[in-house]
């Protein structure tokens, strides 16, 4: 409160009304239109962080004098009109309205999360025999004036007696109900109690999570979250089956503070940014509890524990720690792993007390998700040499097997997440998510997701487009297209070859739909990033890609992406397809196995200090192995038979057929 | 949030605003005007929590319908005014206008707390040889490409190299800012460590506190605080000399809920309730913190421990535990020794992960504040036979040594705190605090707080004009007086005899002063029930009041206890004046030992689970021994010889000189 600028300070103020919400705040002569509308918690979206690249934060000036730094490639009928985008606009003095429009809303919810069934949950842990928490019916000795001990120490004696449990701990929340909870219940109630808290080489008492003012046994929950940039799953699962019985997902909140990761660290430097950032994770989370609570009728008070996953950045923003110092070199984390916490200590709508296990962090590229990876692929306990690759933003890996770990992340870039791409999008309805181009007349075939209207390409579209593209004969090796082949499909405009997979009208699409030749130097671009990533991998414990037993994908976007032609384009290796195993949510099948079985908690703990991180800025390798890389497959076709033969192949057939 | 009236329930509505301040509220009808200015946050004073016996809530209804269900003895003059009590006046529907008049402000501060001298406090530990808090200077290797440990994992590395400190602990709120401050610092700083934290029969590693962006020592506080129902004590302590520095005191801002535990505890049913009085409670600490803050120049932050002595209620209220089990039958507190918190659990304005440390108590009415003077008069490791007393509402006491502890709490009422008397007041300017009755003329001698204007008698003023009218054989040993002696400061006034001890205009006293039969009657009560409880501890164990080797005197009051004069009306044991020391603060005594000594945290739990709680409304003879005690000094006058001596002295000397 006390850095909120007021109109005792000398400085010229500026009293800015938002409509329609009616919002008003005073703020100093220059504030941006953006840094007021945040402070008075409008949702206006930043995907830039701010940095008025994205032209995103357009709101109107309807009245008053404000100062315009850029209109980032507004027209001029639009500036005329009082649009302006609110990260470049300054308050001037005196009164100013500023019309907020009503954001676009999301229409769908994060398409194609494969959520895991029960059934199908790859983990094994004993649950029944070590339970995390435990349900225990008591009947505890009323108080007299004759024996006055306190409602903990009754409640303590009667566990002690009742089930040998000799010392338990409770905080703060639970005991100031404890009292009435126990009389309500006339002295018969259940306990929760959470069994096995490992720390500094000891267990610790069963800690109280919960009494409930009946003597029969009642749900206890848990809730194991994958908090990526995008978006957000969350399962719920039955501690007393060891089931998932149900989950959601939802888009990362914070995606209106940027895009990805970096963006969201700049945004983290506004006044309150990093806040509002903590604030915004906290509230996905919270959705997905409300919309689970919904729909299993279970209380949030019943979720006894959290276990979430998330890459280093969103760790930091969800625990409220300055995520600067991971984007400036040398990138250092906070801490690798969270202190211990509670519920309420984060403002999580799950019971107050709930431990909330945050997976552990390598570094500050490779962060609990990978772990949660490792953990969930179980490819920290196998002998097989095994690479593991989550592909997003970053491209993350990790090599070994049960005795050594060594992990890397490369920045690929937006480009298979569908940004920095003309037509690029996120995986939801419209996107084309599938193509084939015929290699005689050239025109493509394609698949939108829910068959909508075609709106632009996914990156498993994207993948499909430049590998058809390139073993088409389309593409060059280099990354050009063949201007001279006689097809309509390749044209030209202002300067730039593009390639045209959807014609305006075509199945209702509105507009073009094209894949240009800057758009596939960015793909190569970010192909090449991970591919060199599992050269230096491998170079520097001495193994070659094909030594490589097993490649484990995991994360959400490696669900969808079509082996062969991934390979094809060089994004990777030339491996026998059965080598190559797709796990789903790895992230979130991690935070499952981290909540559900208490030793995992321990191995997923180990397993991030025993991984080593290999930043990839401090090795030359990488640099010479990524060059190397920036071709279509790869400079070295001998690490592609496949791809050379299906290309001589062609030449063949071409020269038969043409 | 969402038990918050709304205008979408059914229920007719009343909209409150209330002047000068201008909070306005909806409420549903029939809520009492009390409790809309409570959930306004208005400072309304409540000294009966409500209960429309004392009409200090008063307010004025200057417009809107209201329903008055009782007006408490006000004036009709006044009820034509609009004034109403607010916890007897309900909303009726629509818009109701309401002022509240500016509170009368207490002028001053509670009068005369002994702050203990740095070089007398008798708490012996070897502080520098276990302290509790200690500081680091540490230079750590900054980060680079090759070596890209976290913060923490770094600052952990270099207190195990540079000290031999292999494993510390660190929660959110200090891990937040840890990689700006090691930055800040270029990784020379210095850390604030908590080193011993006792828990289930181990040690745990040092705990993480600050991180100084300097590399040289900084100031490392403690806060030692007592907790008082009537006023708040706080010590503030330099942990790297173990010495006091200053200290501060302020009324108990609950006051405005309730003079005493009782009304406190019927205030908490109200909604919001406990949770005002919870944040009260802080409140009232916070704003001594601040005062100390200002005086020393010591920050917030570098306050790293705080310990809190207060009876049970005090302590329920402070941590938000449900108060109302305490008075009802067969009171039970919800715990005894409290759960471990840090400051920001509370909202207290330290180092928000200080630790809390708050004095265990032995039963509902046996509290932390009597833990902490079992621990700071010694008795808890002395041979002697000890009884320690703490007189205020309650009269609290403990009878024992080193082997063993028997307390007990006698409701006394608030004679001695100027309750329930006519002209009775608490300590502070203007109180007659000291009182001479002359034997032959009858004509009083006294003297004031601060030789003020005469406004009321105070407890020792009470005790001593008893004593006084007493052995000057104008009060008899039923506690009548003597209607026949020619004097006329003894008067019959709607039927009441009474003693005016101080006329209007006397030393320019407003208003006659005087002392009535029924607040006779009401200290002779309150001085039985006292005695009464002596008896029962003596009796309980088989030894006799002069078996006693030391009787101990601590609490506030007991600073101004004549023993003499409470000898002479039966109050205090008639025992040889050596016998008798008086303690000071020992409330805030023991909370300073806490604070201070590593060994007397462990103490302070050990001592109050072995004391054993005597209820006394459980026990037979306690009805016995206070009926006894119902007369002056007691009917039992072999117990009373120097008592017994006095009055012979009189009758021979009346018998001389009449």
């Amino acid at each position: 409160m006390s850095d909120t600028p007021t109109t005792k300070s000398r400085t010229v103020m500026a009293a800015i009304t938002f409509t329609p919400s009616g919002e008003t705040i005073e703020v100093p002569r220059g504030t941006s239109l953006l840094d007021a509308a945040i402070l008075c918690e409008l949702d206006v979206p930043a995907p830039c962080a701010g940095q008025g690249r994205c032209g995103r934060c357009r709101v109107r000036v309807t009245s008053g004098e404000v100062e315009r730094r850029s209109n980032a490639g507004m027209a001029t009928a639009e500036i005329l009109e009082g649009w302006a985008v609110a990260c470049q606009t300054y308050a001037g003095a005196g009164s100013i309205e500023i019309d907020v429009p009503e954001r676009m809303k999301e229409k769908v919810r994060p398409h194609g999360h494969a959520v895991a069934e029960p059934e199908s949950l790859p983990i094994t842990c004993d649950y029944m025999q070590n339970p995390a928490v435990k349900l225990f019916v008591l009947e505890i000795e009323p108080p007299s004036l004759a024996d006055n001990t306190s409602d903990f120490d009754r409640l303590r004696r009667a566990l002690s007696k009742q089930y040998g449990i000799d010392e338990i701990r409770a905080e703060l929340p639970q005991l100031r109900r404890l009292g009435t909870a126990l009389r309500h219940a006339n002295w018969k109630v259940t306990v929760a109690l959470e069994m096995r808290d490992w720390v500094y080489e000891s267990y610790l008492p069963p800690r109280l999570l919960r009494v409930y003012p009946t003597a029969f046994p009642q749900a206890s929950m848990g809730l194991a979250v994958d908090l990526g940039t995008t978006s957000v799953v969350a399962y719920l699962v039955d501690f007393t089956t060891g089931r998932v019985v149900d989950s959601a997902s939802t888009y990362n909140k914070q995606i209106a503070c940027g895009d990805d990761v970096i963006s969201r660290i700049i945004y983290a430097k506004r006044k309150h940014g990093l806040e509002r950032l903590q604030k915004l994770a906290v509230q996905s989370i919270n959705e997905l509890l409300d919309e689970l609570q919904q729909r299993s009728g279970a209380e949030m008070r019943e979720i006894h524990e959290v276990a979430i996953a998330g890459n280093t950045t969103m760790t930091h923003l969800l625990l409220g720690m300055e995520p600067r110092y991971l984007r400036e070199e040398p990138y250092i984390p906070t801490v690798a792993t969270a202190p211990k916490l509670i519920a309420c200590e984060l403002g999580l709508n799950a019971n107050p007390v709930a431990r909330v296990h945050v997976l552990p962090s390598v570094g500050a590229y490779v962060g609990g998700d990978i772990t949660a990876g490792v953990i969930s692929s179980g490819m920290y306990a196998t002998d097989k040499l095994t690479l593991f690759i989550d592909i997003g933003t970053n491209g993350e890996m990790v090599l070994g097997n049960k005795d050594w770990l060594l992990s890397c992340a490369c920045s690929a870039g937006p480009a298979f997440e569908g940004g920095g791409v003309r037509d690029g999008m996120r995986a939801s309805p419209g996107a084309i998510e599938d193509v084939y181009v015929d290699d005689a007349t050239w025109e493509p075939t394609f698949r939108t997701i829910d068959d909508a209207a075609a709106v632009g390409i996914c990156g498993s579209g994207l993948i499909d487009l430049l590998g058809e593209l390139f073993v088409s004969g389309l593409l060059d090796k280099s990354g050009h297209l063949d201007l001279e082949a006689p097809t309509a499909r390749i044209r030209v405009r202002d300067g730039v070859p593009e390639y045209v997979v959807c014609r305006a009208g075509e199945g209702g699409a509105e507009k073009d739909i094209v894949l240009t030749e800057s758009d596939i130097s960015s793909l190569i671009r970010a192909k090449a990033a991970i591919y060199a990533g599992f050269e230096v991998l491998c170079t520097s414990v001495g193994v070659d890609l094909a030594d490589v037993e097993q490649i484990l994908i995991g994360g959400a976007f490696g669900q969808y992406l079509n082996v062969e032609k991934a390979i094809r384009i060089g994004l990777l290796p030339d491996q026998p397809v059965e080598k190559f195993h797709f796990l789903g949510n790895t992230s979130a099948l991690g935070a499952f196995a981290t909540l559900l079985c208490v030793n995992i908690r321990h191995e997923v703990i180990d397993v991030a200090s025993k991984m080593t991180y290999l930043e990839l800025s401090a090795d030359n390798t990488f640099m010479d192995e990524y060059t190397s890389a920036l071709f279509l497959p790869h400079t070295d076709l001998t690490g592609f038979p496949s791809v050379h033969a299906a290309l001589a192949a062609r030449a063949t057939g071409n020269g038969n057929g043409g």
